[in-house]
């Protein structure tokens, strides 16, 4: 066994722990019984743990040398392989097993305080908790920092967003921080001229709304025998390749967000359901980041399921499930409904031109937090100042401000601004894609989404980790990632 | 860190990489998508390797050398806990790892090709794959021989049934093999004299036939706070200490077997949420082994649910719930139907004065397999002949035969005695609980389990694995296990 192969083999042992974690993670989320939360924690810190030891191992450093020193540089896949190992290795080496063991005990601590927090808007109660998790977040950038020769939120952001740096970012968000405001305006302003869209009337059985749901993700590509729909508190896709698991949430009142919401989650399920099985247990095997991620599921959701060719497709579905009749159920209408955009305060339940401005909120933000700008306990202040000068309303409370996301709560600073990097990614590939394949359109207006799996097999899930996301994007749209084919699929959407 | 602790920091790992291990393997038997299956074993090998090589490490023989030497022997649970590293270290070291993985995935292979071909009735499809686990089981067996110093099946017992041995086994089946044929023959007879008892007519809807085990179980001190209630296949506890997951299955056309599961398992339930929690993380927190989990099931559906005191309390509930009324509801007619007697070919579904036969009939054919004197070929035939010499009864193919059990599929020799073992423990434990506790049957009567449980809790769960079977039966009975009060109980039962 050579040392390329040997390093194959840990990474291996490495990847079937991951996979372990993320069944653990859905069970957390889905099913687990309230009072096995510490312990459930305790498995994952355990689980963490191992998996980092194989990285820290002290002959693995030679074993990375050796290894680069002889890999075959025409097997691309191995090259990026091992360019894959390499940062792991360095972000595992970079912190040490006990910062490790109590970020991941002050992140569980602290989301279960957050969850009752939240409830009764008591930020207070939250705040110590908080700054736990932000002291320990802050020491762990810095360790890895050093580890990559790169700024502190810098390295936070390489775990989410492989090879994504500050400046990259700064230069996209400032472009739609140009643009999103004044287009805000405008789109408010057209849409206050056309016909306020109606939802339907229910109530929709979950049965009902389940089985449309499975309709639709079954004609997206999502195969059942390796994958699953469920329910939970807030919808994710978790599970591994070959078992992928998707969440919804189900109102009776009203099927089309929650149907939208599955929609989205097949984006990314059929993302991993197309990661290249032969390098399955390797970190090149892996999806490309959260930034790609996004995208997946943002090009699902965004360019294809809230658009025209979509409903033409899927509104007779939904009046045949529902038994649905007259205007509330027509193309015209369910398009303005999907299409409706607003000034609101949940992420969530942004639509696509609000949603990067709450992204930049918290960019701005989780930046200032680490760098010791901004005072934990002044974050609620902060946060409604900053909700008032990007998005135009001040949240009434901190439950519906300052307190809505989990992320923070859980250490996962440097993730956010990767759902915007995967909205203009989505774009610019749904443009390339719909450019290079002219069957995909009609193909999604016959419920025959083919084509377009097609490509995004080709183009995007079948590369796994083998290309940054600006790489990728160039391989398959001609150039890295811009603000291009965003702007112009909103223009499209809302003035055409 | 001295020696012991520095082993129970190790253990503690080891535990964590078990919970995760039970929450995958409930996850596969309930939950996981069909194409996972592949993926699922190697993850669950994976664990298996990471938990074994905590034990392997070099430095642990010394460890436990320098632990043995120094502890303080007045410390009854620390000693304990000792002598159970001692043990598990035994076990890990003595099969290589490559034999534990290879073992694993054959297992998980054999397993999978044993649905389909019992399904189809098909033993020559499903021989070669059994052929190869048991060649695996067999050198396994004889590489924990040599580090244990007994004999291959007792190591296999070993790790089912702690301190356990065939010749143990053998007094106490040999004396069970002189009464029970000619008692089965009694029962029948006096069975024919009396009325037939009926199954209430359904149909009965799973939610309140689940309705009604959750109730029960909650009566009997189930935690739903710290576990579940789900449905598989065969039904299975599962989980962990704070989260134990019971599955049971339903039939719309008689809740009463469906039920009867359900109590048998919340029996092994209970056990799990009542180990010592000091000690979660270390061998010695852990269930006393096999026999003594189905001591607990077996007493509270054999000693306890089938008897008249529970029916005096549940009878009434089955009323209410299903809204029946009429001669099939009354106590008499459904404390016969839950005390019915009949030779039949499937273990799973026999009552208690069979059962052990089919135990013996599985004890004698998994030693003859395994010492080579019978060939895995040969085993419909022999298998056969013996339910026809103990049970009385010839099946009719393998399907209800040889291939009815998942046991041997999976590499699990020496764990069948373990439920007849436990039958006798169940006896033997009840009757010291009701001779010492009063209290017990009449609260039975009334729904009060309070009684019974602080018994249990006190002579048997909250001693965790401090003792072997026949110490603790001693410690709670003031003997060792035997077959007196199960021969009592039958009598009392069957003609009292």
């Amino acid at each position: 066994m050579n040392a390329y192969q040997d390093l194959e083999s840990r990474f291996r042992r490495r990847a079937l722990l991951g996979e372990a974690m993320a069944i653990l993670h859905w069970d957390y989320a889905t099913t687990m019984p309230s009072g096995a939360a510490e312990g459930r924690a305790e498995q994952l810190t355990a689980l963490t743990l191992e998996s980092q030891a194989i990285l820290t191992e002290p002959d693995v450093a030679d074993l990375l040398d050796n290894a680069e020193a002889s890999v075959d540089g025409a097997d691309a896949w191995q090259a990026a392989n091992l360019g894959r190992m390499r940062r792991a290795w360095q972000h595992a080496n970079a912190v040490p097993p006990d910062l490790v063991a109590a970020l991941t005990r002050a992140g569980s601590a602290c989301e279960m305080v957050w969850r009752e927090a939240r409830q009764a808007n008591d930020f207070q109660r939250l705040c110590p908790h908080l700054e736990k998790v932000v002291a320990l977040t802050r020491e762990s950038a810095m360790a890895r920092a050093d580890a990559l020769d790169c700024s502190p939120y810098d390295a936070l952001l390489d775990q989410y967003e492989p090879g994504g740096s500050t400046a990259r970012i700064d230069t996209l968000f400032a472009d739609l921080e140009g643009f999103l405001p004044g287009f805000l305006e405008k789109v408010l302003e057209a849409q206050a001229s056309r016909p306020e869209p109606v939802i339907p009337d229910g109530p929709f059985p979950v049965d009902a709304q389940r089985d449309l749901g499975e309709r639709l993700m079954r004609a997206l590509g999502f195969d059942f025998d390796q994958g699953r729909l469920d329910v939970s508190h807030h919808p994710f896709t978790g599970g591994v390749v070959d078992d992928v698991r998707i969440t919804t949430r189900y109102s009776e009142e009203d099927f089309t967000q929650s149907l939208m919401g599955t929609l989205h989650e097949t984006g990314h399920a059929l993302y991993e359901m197309g990661l290249p099985r032969d390098w399955r247990y390797q970190p090149v095997g892996e999806a490309g980041g959260m930034a790609l991620h996004e995208s997946q599921s943002l090009l699902v959701e965004m360019q294809v399921c809230r658009g025209r060719h979509f409903l033409d497709y899927a509104a007779p579905l939904m009046r045949e499930v529902f038994g649905g009749s007259g205007p509330a159920w027509e193309i015209d209408n369910l398009a303005r409904l999907y299409a409706k955009v607003a000034r609101g305060l949940i992420r969530v339940d942004a639509d696509e031109v609000t949603y990067p401005l709450h992204v930049m909120l918290r960019y701005r933000l989780e930046r200032a937090i680490l760098s010791g700008d901004l005072a934990v306990k002044d974050l609620p202040g902060a946060w409604n100042d900053a909700m008032e000068d990007l998005v135009g309303i001040r949240p009434p409370d901190d439950r519906d401000g300052c307190m809505q996301d989990i992320h923070w709560m859980d250490g996962a600073y440097g993730y956010f601004p990767t759902y915007t990097l995967g909205a203009l990614a989505a774009a610019q590939l749904f443009a390339a894609a719909t450019a290079e394949a002219p069957d995909i359109l009609p193909g999604i207006s016959r419920g025959d989404f083919g084509p377009l799996l097609a490509w995004l097999r080709a183009n995007v899930h079948g590369h796994g980790r083998r290309f940054d996301t600006d790489a990728l994007l160039t391989e398959a749209t001609g150039k890295p990632l811009d603000t291009q084919a965003f702007k112009a699929h909103l223009q499209a959407r809302y003035f055409d």
